[in-house]
């Protein structure tokens, strides 16, 4: 067996199983290897950024990595954006980018360039193999290094030659080191915190955010009085009925002072202290409030449920029955025109149990939250490191983990773009995908934007840079050209007629809602 | 007048006056900035990686560079594949990369990221401004930096309140350093080299390949029975009737092995020794053959014309007049289903003089060169760094650079994928552009190449990562959804038909080629 062999068998007894995978010729002996390896699924993406998105989505609803698979440098560089929002994300993934044989690397080759440096900025873990002898263990350590507390990115360079060259065999799994315990002396902390009559929040993302953590830190508020509060962006939240409700930190700073201000204590479960996404003139991007005492229970790489349990415990809160969100279904939107509001009353309406909504709505999702809170149990994903392009790959790696679930894809106009080639694995893999274009024809977002950080009224030519008409763009046209039957909506019955046959319908299909 | 009013009139007094852009809430003062400056033109494009590629068109047509704004680190990182093709075809271009403000980047807020790390690999000058007075300055100098011969990429990071505080003025723009003048022993090396009687060749790259520099490398092929060959891919070549002939090193190995093979002297002009594109178990990477010395007259950086007017002085063929073309339009191809010959011969029967060919037709173009030779006069500008995803945003760089002139953008359908996203920059700007999609429905390429490395014969699962069938691309309802009108062609009357349509209209279309 050769070094892509020996690679491949390792990954496969480590329990990485999924392969996204844009190869190119330095690849070739990897591909070769997919034939012999049963356990390893090959997933072709036809842009990198599908490739590295879908790996997020996977690992965030697997619980595990997969392995991407990409051509040089370049390959690399293309999936850069969504792994750069992976590692926002905290999750798993396992890189394997292939390089020019070790001899060819220092000829300059057109292909060639620094990979390391590409990989730098978005990597926890960064190996070259030398050798093929070393592929194994190199695989070995990235799957190890990726399921690293709270997750990580692990980058594995592999010369062609030590994939093709011949290897001794794979190499076993290595021991996946636990998550750090909390620190006895920040659970007593909170814990007098909480005690001490003073205003407190929790502020909640990674595990906190599980069905388990929520439940938890509901216990914990209903001893105290302390609000609980999640992330602007979390990776993936338990929601709808049964489960325990959740609001969150607002994205503008405004709003999000509003829900901040006054309190004495901002208590950090998986995340760190807020700031703004953005800076503005004239204003602070530090989110806590002045008077606020920041305290960290947990590190994201900490044990996060064990810290909330032994809370609950120091609390004496242990036999308090969690507060649930009772069922709620809305009837379907009725009548006029289409809205953001319609389309998420419609959709909370009719979305299957154990959906997953993947959200990368913008601005037109902001009535998605509010309508789904009773609805059925579902998981909810977010863009966690703001670089737009990410909603149709996830939800195609969220469909891959989890076939039997129904993945709703709720997209902006302009984000779908960035990545549009997804929809083409959504159809060949038909997964079941339900996507809905929110069409304003506009990047809504920087409109407003553009007036919050001080800039004049747009003129026509600011203007131009921000709107997406001109042409518009036929979303329809657009996915069924890459095999995603596709319905056009600008009414709320167009809208409704088309989701229920989405719903009822287990593979892909897009809706251009135009909003 | 704030920094980023500075930075736009500095860069249009140095010339700079096309602005390729994706920018998010980082850039919206530049954007406020494109309204009060007449001089700057601002085109969008819907995704980061159709920015720099049309960079490197326009740069390829204008003999200058454009600027280009990306929103943070994921903006610069989506052009980073198309940055890596610049760089190899050495063009300039200024990139303006959004940053979070100076007082925001330590907070580690979502989109914070290590911009000079992803901009490290493709940039020969980085630059952060720190304060809205060193902008403008740090402006002329990323100009002056990009045009630094051959031709640089050029990266100044803006953060955000250097762009919306006050600052003084502009900048002068700086002298832009001639190239090095080649040293006079180098040209008499090489001029005795060819009158040693010796076979020699001159492997050409860069202005050696424009209508001067072919002419001079034609006289001195006259005078001394020098080969003349052209590397692999070019940056721009003048090519057609009226013009010198130039034959390429091959794209493979043993191809180009055959053509080197015997020769006694490489003589390099405005490139360096060929190497193979990729390495191959047991095959050499080196292209000069044994017994073959090279001689470089001229490295890209230094003056190539200068350095081959020298040669044909010292050679006595100032007089010698060049061998050109002659004018040879083949009939339009007939009858029959579509074929890559067809298409090429069909193309060189109606392409209007001083067209612009753009190649990333991959393996169905390879008989396009052969057609074209004696087609109306032309140039050609090819895939430089072999990051595939450049065809379509080079094309709407060069059309812009050239309203006047017909781009033909040939293109493989899996090249095409990377950076569908340009069609819609091609329809709102309505540049004159005829896609042709060479639809084979797979990355032939690799299909190829698997075979070459030595893998076995592909299985199911390895030939499904290689093939782009199931869902077959429908690219006319692709191209119509991003407003681009396109034609499908199966059969030779098909594609007749749709070509002379799209010759005599002036604006963008499409014809999918099913080859």
């Amino acid at each position: 067996m050769n070094g892509a062999d020996t690679l491949l068998e390792t990954l496969v007894a480590a329990g990485v199983d999924v392969c996204f995978t844009n190869p190119g010729t330095s690849e070739m002996h990897f591909v070769a290897a997919l034939d012999k390896q049963d356990g390893m699924r090959g997933i072709l993406g036809l842009f990198e950024g599908v490739v590295t998105g879908a790996a997020d989505g996977y690992a965030r609803m697997a619980g595990k990595p997969a392995c991407t698979l990409t051509h040089l440098g370049p390959g690399l560089a293309n999936g850069l954006a969504n792994l750069h929002n992976a590692r926002r994300a905290r999750v798993p993934i396992v890189n394997v980018v292939g390089e020019h044989a070790t001899y060819h690397r220092s000829l300059d080759a057109p292909l060639t360039s620094n990979i390391e440096g590409f990989a730098d900025p978005v990597s926890a873990w960064i190996r070259v193999s030398e050798s093929a002898e070393e592929v194994a263990a190199d695989g070995a350590a990235a799957v190890q290094a990726s399921m690293t507390a709270p997750g990580q990115i692990a980058t594995l360079i592999l010369p062609a030659d030590t994939a093709w060259n011949d290897a001794s065999g794979p190499a076993a799994p290595l021991p996946i080191p636990a998550a750090a315990e909390v620190d006895g002396s920040a659970v007593s902390t909170v814990v007098d915190a909480l005690k001490s009559g003073k205003r407190a929040a929790l502020l909640l993302n990674g595990d906190a955010v599980s069905e388990a953590g929520l439940r938890l830190a509901n216990q914990i508020a209903q001893q105290t009085n302390a609000v609980l509060l999640g992330d602007t962006f979390i990776t993936r939240m338990a929601r709808g009925a049964g489960r325990v409700d959740l609001d969150r930190v607002p994205y503008f700073a405004e709003d999000a002072s509003q829900v901040l201000d006054g309190l004495e204590y901002l208590i950090l479960v998986g995340t760190k202290a807020p700031v703004t996404f953005f800076a503005y003139p004239g204003r602070e991007s530090h989110l806590t409030p002045e008077g606020c005492t920041p305290l960290t229970l947990a590190r994201p790489d900490e044990n996060v449920l064990g810290a909330l349990e032994a809370v609950v415990d120091g609390l004496g809160a242990t036999n308090i029955q969690p507060i649930l969100n009772e069922p709620l279904t809305p009837d379907m939107a009725s009548g006029g025109d289409l809205t953001p509001v319609a389309i998420a009353q419609s959709l909370a309406a009719c979305m299957p149990e154990q959906s997953i909504l993947v959200n990368e709505a913008a601005t037109s999702g902001f009535a998605i939250p509010g309508a789904t809170r009773g609805a059925p149990p579902h998981d909810w994903l977010d863009l966690t490191g703001g670089a737009i392009g990410i909603g149709l790959p996830l939800a195609a790696g969220a469909a891959v983990a989890c076939p039997d679930r129904k993945v709703f894809a709720l997209e902006a106009d302009g984000s779908g773009m960035y990545t549009v080639q997804a929809l083409w694995t959504h159809a060949r893999e038909n997964l079941d995908i339900t996507t809905i274009i929110f069409s304003n024809r506009k990047y809504a977002i920087l409109q407003v934007e553009f007036m919050r950080v001080g800039a004049h009224n747009p003129g026509p030519k600011a203007m131009s840079m921000l709107d997406l008409t001109n042409p518009d763009l036929g979303w329809t046209q657009i996915a069924e050209g890459m095999g995603v039957p596709a319905r056009k909506a600008a009414t709320v019955d167009e809208f409704n007629k088309a989701l229920v046959e989405a719903v009822n319908h287990k593979g892909p299909s897009l809706i251009e809602a135009l909003v």
